[in-house]
């Protein structure tokens, strides 16, 4: 079943969560400034969700390819193609592929724990996903660690990782606090896992489990300056004024109780080694559809841009458009492709490695000259803008004379572009397109290990006659 | 059926042709140490062939797939996977790339033409294909006008256009030369197509037909570096000593005589815009997993290098051979995106236009840092190294002390590694990747007006409630 | 000789100014949050002038470079090496560069105008700077109209453009609005200057003037992230708390009056012509270092970047620090390159007009790439991090205990780094290193006219023996 | 005294050398169609030289620059324009560049020797060097070892390095082999230079020396496919058919003799050092100009293609004809910026350590694209051109009826520049250019260490009231 956006939101409305923003524990968080566009774009996840639902044999019914897990090729494009359009529909995450990957992940690690150990995680982890299906529920995920002083490993400092501190018949009680995490405040499940591989004597580490909002958990929202415009509010100063910029915030575990029917890796070295490997490529790969619906976005903010400033008819302005499409229509078939080379493991199926981590490196080159495209074409306005504030004040009839491009436009209408492209080009996106799912080097020093250099290396020699 | 290597140069050896090399026209062109590779190259397309066959309902038994009419995605992703085969296995040209989009272009057309006008171009195309496809013989096509001064029409310097000259009953008679030819000269079949749409009034260059061993043609080669070495001789000195580097022609015609069987578009405009679009693209996006190939064989030269210079455990140098291998999948993985997202027209199956011109745009990007790399990694002495033959001659002992990398490789398999690197880095691939199938500057033109600008458009006005 | 930082402050209490932010007029301006970064900025450039005064033979003293006729390669060096020094100790705008070419653009052009007419624009302008160079008052420019609809010309839609409305004995009044202003609010004079050519008829936007607090003139703020920032306070907070984010106007002229001493350009078309490609030029040529300096910053950055992180030994993230310092180094070398390598014209010493394009082209793409290394080697914190508020409101004991990287450095102190490379990264710097004195597809097409083709055309014609 | 290129022809007949080509000792070496060349390069050196000379008080009278030891910015940026316009007029190596950093890298470190330990090493090199100067010889220099397995010390392979063999009173005696020697050959004095630093206990490598034509070497020349052109004859085919392409060679030393009057450097580690410090940034920052000049020579090579195929009115390919000359200038910019910028050390004025390290990474930037400009640009045409033997043979007046293009031009005159741009972008020019100097990496290590990244960080912990 696809659920309603009406229902997530009323769901919400039961859960107390205790959330800081700028300083401040927030009071009615589910209208908060900096919230309510993540909820906006979470439910829009709702909306769309229709086209690209698969069945499920767990449910036995069609659900949310977002909760899914994804059995075949045509799935996993069915999930690509749903993730450009949220990020085309959006401009901003969608909140709920990191849940997704971790299903991903998640359901052939256990079933091969389980394989290894004899022991039941799979089962767990199945029912409890079974209740995701049913429901319809938004996942998210949180991986990385705070980390501290990088030049020292987990156990010099413990309070840096996230990690079990007690146990007991019922579950598990876990410390530490994870950041980067896209709006886990917003959700219904919060999958944790472990942000790097452990070493022996680690293990404590080396756990995965599932949030709910129930826990004793605490969330610090990040703060940027999209944040603080939408905390000044205004119908469109902000860029993107429905749903915002991508929303993160650091997750902080004290002593916090899972029981034992939300823990899915247990002090396990090997799990959490295939956990990130599954994890990282599935994320990636996704990621190229992301950014390739993000592109989509700048390429219609571009080509209103010309309109708007009646330019629309200039030949080398158009060709800038159509490069910004080259890299999406690029980036989005390289995820494809993943799809299609991917491979079977454990009754799941997954993207391609060497294209996921490919589609890193090749496409943050496309995102960067996209974000370089958009700005030549707009112009320095999207910096040197009149606010909303000023179209709408004491000086309002002079800016919006002055503001006026095209007849075919409002000074306002433009005035929403140009702060959208200042949206695009100002605020977090290329820390996120570089960022999320790990760094084009993490992809690169991955890459080298997955390359397959023995056979090209062999086609060389054969070609030179080389026997060595 | 899957034809023998050995029948095709049998069949090579009943065709007398006028070739001219370095200004003399060639007596036993089989063996001649410019084209000889060329046949080796054509050759193992048979060799490696079986993996990649695919059904044809027109013989009703499996063909090769470089002749087939594709009609799904599945026999279109195998194309791909062959030509990223071909690529790294040969490091050169395959030559029978151009013919398999001729056909799959000439497909459609013929049966669009017939559509619209009742002729039968479609059914004499098919007579045609069977025999190839049953005796599965090797088909090239030649393109690019020589085209003169380029501020011209057509008809203001007609000599620079193949067209018709003369027609009676029995066919067409053609004059005009095609260059940039890729291996017709040792091809069964070239397909003759236009370069370029034409307006009203210019009927008689928008033709397209098919040229055969026994017609009035002469074939003038290119001459670069590589090939002059070729014909120096040698065991390695030319760095892809089997395969060569792709050989081009000038290939002319005079008042040659195109039997009507052999002609498949005929002074139609329309058609010709047709074939030109459906040919520009189906090359572009096998162009992508053709370059994959060839960026494999570079990461697999670098590899090599790395080794036979001891310097494989550095991991500043790994991980640029790493980002070939980046390079490589990404360019495969476009392609396989164009396959899976492209679309049905006239019973074939053709890769999205989007994704076809999006493919050249960004492969030659990663091409380029792929040379770029390799260089980086192999240092200066591609360029610089003695050759074999002094390897071979008075100061050999030397030579061979002095060129000794690590001891795990002879002297010897070190300057055949750096010969095959300087064939990549000097020789005419770049330019090649540039170029074939039109540069990425036409690829740019022809998704300006491909792109869909308006839904993206919509999407953006949708987010700001733009109503225009 | 060089002024005081509290002189200049004390003087703007003088000024009463009609300054809108965020929609409202506002009273006490000089304190404004939004406004007292850009006098420290400007207050600053008193303090660090010292190194780099240079002789002026109109007032027989010292003066700050920035007021200087330059008129020899070393005193453009100077300015340059002051510039790269502004840009690395603000991390901004300095304010007064465009000032600077405005002055050593008026001063060339009004004797050349006096030499085609006999008129005495150039006296006029050397009165008027003289009293800029003994007081040392900080100059402006203006230069972009708004410009309406681009695909018309000034005479379809005059609002759009500065121009002359009405003129009398006394002086001219003049109407329209610039944007893209960095800090005229600020300075003591602003000068305005045409923002393209004209053609015969267009006579009325041919102006170049100066204007004083006196006149009657509204500043409109831009508004983006970092301005919301400073409007809600905080001590590190918005980045770069001291000197904040370049902060540009729309400045406002209706019917205002200009009295003929501060008139240096009437209606002359080809003075306009003249104006602007010394303006651009210098504009251009000055920017280099100006980046330079920031890519200075940028590299302090993401050195004690890693540092914080404990990072500092990775040879890898090292070397992406040391490629941000080519980059500077690079820039700043080719704005000296520009400076010995120009040309003297009525009195004056200018940059190269090829090299002050081509810094501009080059230019940008080091800037592109540093902060591409900048965000990589920062990761995602600086997108994510949680507030100065957080770490010092309820939350704060958390915050600071999760924060904590390197023990070298305290919580705190990482965050203002943190922050700091949020500014840069996501700020206005990029929209204005691509567009400040004009985009690099219009210091392309200047070079397209610049570039002496014929010596090079000759060169290889005189090596190919080619006689045409 | 500037000499003649008839004296420098004439000096070369009275040289006896050991020369191999190909796998044949040559005999008739100064006129072997590979090496003829070279000479004829080096002989422009002479007919350009008159504008460029400079006073040299060791002979007191001006002196070609290239013998010169530069005592100022001024004689520095003298050298680096005759670099750039022997890049340009030669389109190749001029060769005695090498030469001219061996000279501005012995002068100061002699004088530091002999400051250190009261050896006289100075007073003897300043002899050598007035000769040099006085008869204006050819000087080049040798440095790169052939270095065997990457992996191992010197002493672990001491035949891969240059070496002292043994001493006597009149003088050392080495062995080894030097590559990537660029002319040495066709040179007077050969300068002898150390590959890299050197530890404690491997002072015999640590080693400069000058080598005459008497004394007992071998030389190895390089064979590329340019080569194989030039010994196939022609008068245009070969691209640049008077100064070929930059031709290099193996040097061998086998118990070569070397008199004490020409020994410079005799196992000392920390003028090894020195040496190649000031040898890598001399050579690093004059390749800027270098660059430059070969640049100047492609855009001159792409607006002629233009012209002769009738496009010359295409505003998009002027364009990236401007982008050609707008990494020209900034190249050169780079190095006069890296000479005003420079030190003096023992009265030598040297160029920025920083400048001409960033000169590197950068220069390679500008230079590939730039190569990509010029095949956008030109089209297929450079890799699939009949030969001037088919334009001269029996096909001849077909290839020269379909070969025409602008009527301006000739057939032939369109050929001759289709030969050039593939002698530009199919020989050893790109590769030339990454490693010339030491690669983009070296710069980039070199960089990590010179740059002063302490005041970069000072500056933003003044910003952010850091206190560290």
């Amino acid at each position: 079943m696809i659920g309603r956006s009406e229902d997530y939101v009323e769901r919400l409305k039961g859960y107390r969560r205790t959330i800081y923003v700028a300083g401040k524990r927030i009071e009615n968080w589910i209208e908060h400034p900096n919230i309510r566009p993540v909820i906006n774009a979470i439910a829009k996840t709702y909306d769309l969700a229709q086209n690209f639902a698969v069945f499920s044999d767990l449910v036995g019914e069609k659900v949310n390819v977002l909760n899914a897990v994804i059995r075949s090729q045509e799935d996993l494009i069915k999930r690509y193609d749903f993730q450009r359009e949220l990020s085309l529909k959006l401009a901003t995450c969608n909140y709920r592929c990191t849940g997704c990957d971790a299903i991903n992940s998640l359901y052939p690690v256990t079933k091969m724990i389980d394989e290894r150990n004899g022991s039941d995680y799979h089962k767990r982890f199945i029912e409890f996903l079974k209740e995701i299906q049913k429901r319809d529920l938004v996942c998210t995920s949180a991986l990385t660690d705070v980390k501290g002083d990088r030049s020292k490993r987990p156990l010099q400092q413990e309070d840096m990782f996230v990690r079990v501190v007690r146990k007991d018949e019922k579950g598990i009680y876990v410390s530490g606090a994870k950041v980067h995490q896209s709006g886990a405040f917003a959700a219904d499940v919060n999958f944790v896992l472990p942000t790097q591989t452990f070493r022996e004597g680690e293990e404590k580490f080396a756990i995965a489990f599932a949030s709910l909002p129930e826990d004793n958990v605490k969330f610090v929202l990040q703060n940027t300056g999209v944040q603080a415009k939408f905390r000044e509010g205004g119908s469109f100063e902000m860029g993107n004024p429905k749903f915002g910029d991508r929303t993160t915030c650091m997750v902080i575990f004290k002593e916090t109780f899972i029981p034992w029917e939300r823990v899915f890796v247990f002090e396990d070295l090997k799990a959490t080694r295939d956990l990130l490997t599954l994890f990282a490529c599935s994320h990636r790969c996704v990621g190229a559809s992301c950014k390739a619906g993000f592109m989509d976005s700048m390429a219609g903010a571009a080509s209103l841009m010309l309109k708007v400033n009646g330019l629309e008819n200039v030949p080398a302005l158009r060709q800038k458009v159509a490069e910004i499409v080259a890299f999406s229509e690029a980036a989005h078939a390289i995820a494809i492709g993943g799809a299609v080379k991917g491979y079977k493991i454990a009754d799941s199926w997954q993207p391609s490695r060497e294209i996921a981590n490919s589609a890193k490196i090749v496409g943050i080159e496309g995102f960067m000259k996209s974000i370089a495209n958009l700005i030549d074409i707009a112009g320095g306005i999207p910096a040197t803008s009149p606010s909303e504030f000023d179209l709408k004040g004491e000086i309002g009839e002079e800016v919006k004379k002055f503001m006026q491009g095209s007849e075919k436009f409002s000074a306002e209408d433009r005035m929403k572009v140009i702060k959208f492209v200042e949206f695009w080009v100002m605020s977090s996106h290329l820390v996120g397109a570089f960022h999320g799912g790990g760094s084009p080097s993490a992809a690169l020093i991955f890459l080298q290990f997955l390359a397959d250099l023995k056979e090209r290396e062999k086609a060389v020699c054969d070609l030179l006659d080389i026997k060595s």
